[in-house]
């Protein structure tokens, strides 16, 4: 391995690492530099598992109609090719958990040689080397136990996954913490007004729970939550985490509308965290005017929600869900920890199917 | 042809228009029921003039080598198999204008019959048909002479044309009026705080200048705007409009770090007005942590957006560039009339070469 170690300290955005012709930052470049050296500034670890993102995940198996084992390969092909797991057709990547094998000095990511850590960074951008070809992975799911190594920049963010918690669920939360974070902020910026309502679509999901109880802890008047079938609309019953529950369709816009309105609708504040597409027009249907739709779904269309939302002349406030909120991942483990009903929730997710944001 | 006068009124949002065998709206849809009989709510138009969405345009332009007449073929083959204007690839559409025809006795647009209106609702959800055959187009260029007729839902937003203006202008004006408008709402929210510098990256555009009109007008502490070369920096120079003047390919996010760094950023409120795809990254690093990143350009990709500010640790928060924000048209009117500057600008862009963003 090439050792870079007089090198001058790393582009804390990773550029350093990045080998297209022209300048783009890692999560834009085609390929990336993996070698294990580091730049003072940053941090390799060992991985122990990879969480593809959602997205990813269902373009990758049903391109491959399920068949597991032509999946595997295709992972290994883009990680080997890209130098990154970044599916090229979703663009989106997942994240990754593993132990701190090596700090650069001029680290200020604040992790230790032995940690465990979750990378809240996304994977397409971080670079990766596969060492075990996934042989004990069968292809099918989207959690990915994987020996090999990922690098972090000066600019990245990891989680040290505490002692206490399972570390799947540890990963889970991390995965989707940047939604109840920038709930909360939202919300919270009611504060001087009347209390907002709020639906989450996708209430039963990993980033739509989390969200609900955001939305609960930082004030919201009342909290709908959107499902799309009676399995999920009792998990989240069970839970109490919503005021309402209603099933809908989130891409039929009048349906997702109508069931918003008869559940206390339309809503202040809409939080988007269902990972299929279509969901643009009734997203912006069922908010009030001049409230907010927050879209956390890889899923997400910019055309159609601009374009979209003029269609209609709705005045809503339309936010990209910015994965990074400060203070994000404490956030979650907060609501986690406070909060029995989240846990069982992600107990009863865990191990049935994933859903990813990253 | 078949007049449904007796029909019920029709659903605001052009529902009723959809003949996809789901529930879409208008913009979602496949196609279009284009009948030329008016629902109880709607307004037909005379088509003057259609104004093709600048990345729509380019798309076109670049599948077909420049070929004029084979845009020419596919366009007339869009609007005949889709019943609107929607490019399959970019799925954005662009503008009209028109005379009103006939208004139906509900309708609630506030057009009488024989108003010159511009239509401020994407041609991606307007039921249209072409009746010329778009004899009078060379397929050069997006603004497109066309006799035919489009109808307006109860719901849609059109603008009549002052008499005093000339409607090339105007329609130029009205096609962006969703940026200015929405930039002086984020620059005002800055009321109670110290005032924000604000960068228009493609300053010198239709939608860049009065954006850059916008933000000085509402208080803006200092405006800068970025241009890809020096051609458009003189012309923005001249009109002064902008504090400050850079050239930076907005493509190279740490270029344009830089240039905006250099001219006394970063940005607390970044607009983003070009029609060019991988701007999101260098947006967010030339934005300062808390601040605000506008994005109006339809080449926007959520997916580089959400992932890139996240991959960058980057405390931004990022709006989907609505077109509809309540008064937008008469704002940008009002932005016209008040500065020789946008005036002569506008003048010089016209006939010259064109940018859309409906």
């Amino acid at each position: 391995v090439d050792q870079p170690s007089d090198s001058p300290l790393g582009d804390p955005t990773g550029l350093h690492r990045v080998l297209d012709g022209r300048t783009v930052l890692p999560q834009a470049a085609d390929r990336l530099d993996t070698r294990a050296g580091l730049w003072p500034d940053e941090v390799r670890v060992r991985v122990e598992k990879l969480n593809l993102d959602a997205a990813s995940y269902r373009q990758l198996a049903g391109k491959h109609q399920g068949d597991g084992a032509a999946v595997r390969a295709e992972v290994l092909d883009i990680v080997a090719t890209r130098g990154k797991m970044q599916n090229p057709a979703t663009g989106s990547g997942g994240m990754l958990v593993g132990i701190v094998e090596e700090v650069g000095p001029k680290s200020s990511l604040g992790v230790r040689v032995g940690d465990r850590v979750a990378t809240l960074v996304s994977l397409s951008l971080t670079p990766l080397v596969i060492e075990d070809g996934l042989a004990r992975w069968d292809g099918r799911g989207d959690q990915v136990p994987c020996d090999g190594y990922a690098v972090l920049f000066g600019r990245s963010i990891a989680a040290v996954i505490p002692d206490d918690l399972d570390p799947d669920l540890a990963l889970a939360v991390m995965d989707v913490c940047g939604a109840p974070a920038l709930t909360a902020r939202v919300v919270e910026s009611y504060a001087d007004a009347v209390a907002p309502v709020v639906t989450v679509i996708g209430g039963a999901g990993k980033s739509g729970s989390l969200s609900l109880a955001a939305a609960r802890q930082r004030g919201a008047r009342r909290t709908i939550a959107v499902v799309p079938h009676r399995a999920e609309a009792s998990l989240l019953a069970d839970a109490e985490l919503a005021d309402a529950v209603v099933i809908a369709d989130a891409r039929d816009p009048i349906a997702l509308r109508d069931a918003v309105a008869s559940a206390g609708g339309p809503a202040d504040v809409t939080v988007v965290c269902v990972d299929v597409p279509g969901c643009e027009g009734g997203s912006v249907l069922a908010t009030a005017e001049g409230g907010t739709v927050i879209f956390f779904s890889m899923a997400t269309s910019f055309t159609a929600a601009a374009l979209g939302a003029e269609g209609l002349a709705a005045d809503v406030t339309m936010l990209i869900g910015n994965g990074y909120v400060p203070g994000h991942a404490a956030y979650a483990m907060q609501l986690l920890r406070s909060s029995p009903e989240i846990r069982a929730l992600f107990g009863q997710r865990l191990g049935a199917h994933a859903e990813t944001g990253a």
